[in-house]
């Protein structure tokens, strides 16, 4: 038996794809178009271990996707922590719980999937601006 | 960047370990039980990428999980999909969307979270009960 994959659903799949790919650092593994049922797939992985993936389903007739409790986030261990959360506050992302600790930060995705990062190794030297840096909405 | 795990919320810990491992076929990796906060995690590995986990979150002080539409499923692969909907289906979890080609089928945990299993090397004989079984439900 083998992990595959957890599929979340996408209602914008460009800003998606700048929030997984570009600014989060998971790389396009696969993409299927199914032009009969009207959607596109596209499976994500991590550098380092790119066969346990997330499975973009982007529907062409667009809905609106909220959450629920059930489904708590997504975490990735990451190089550095603070250049992450950077590229992501660079690219208008809220850091809603800043890595003060250089050990765990939480954003979410554009249709509000929580995301935890972790640090590689554990913890790097808190450092500002995020050791003073205030929680933000919800993760 | 390495994807670490998906967490889900539980609102019984005992009944989801009955679903996730007894029954589908995850084993626990890890476990903290955190006094203070009053809250229970429990990591679950696949046996063949045990590193790519499902964690549970258990809240000591219950509330009701409900789901949302931006998360969708996790899915994993199985050496025999008929096998394992049979156990599933023998502790009781509806087959939402049973496989009758022998390839694909879905079933919902405890608290509401979709699970995909597909078969490994793509598809099995279609063989009854599963090829006339009906969809019962959402997945």
């Amino acid at each position: 038996m083998r992990f595959l994959h957890t599929m979340v659903r996408v209602s914008d799949l460009d800003a998606s794809l700048d929030f997984y790919c570009k600014t989060l650092g998971l790389e396009e593994v696969r993409r299927i178009d199914v032009e009969a049922g009207r959607f596109t797939l596209v499976f994500l992985g991590a550098p380092e271990n790119p066969d346990a993936q997330v499975e973009l389903t982007w529907n062409w007739d667009p809905e609106p996707y909220s959450g629920g409790r059930n489904f708590g986030h997504l975490a990735y261990e990451v190089e550095n922590i603070f250049e992450s959360c950077q590229r992501l506050m660079d690219a208008g992302v809220a850091i809603n719980r800043p890595p003060r600790d250089g050990h765990m930060a939480f954003v979410r995705s554009p249709d509000g999937i929580s995301i935890e990062l972790l640090q590689k190794g554990g913890r790097l030297e808190p450092e500002e601006p995020w050791a003073s840096m205030e929680n933000s909405g919800e993760w």
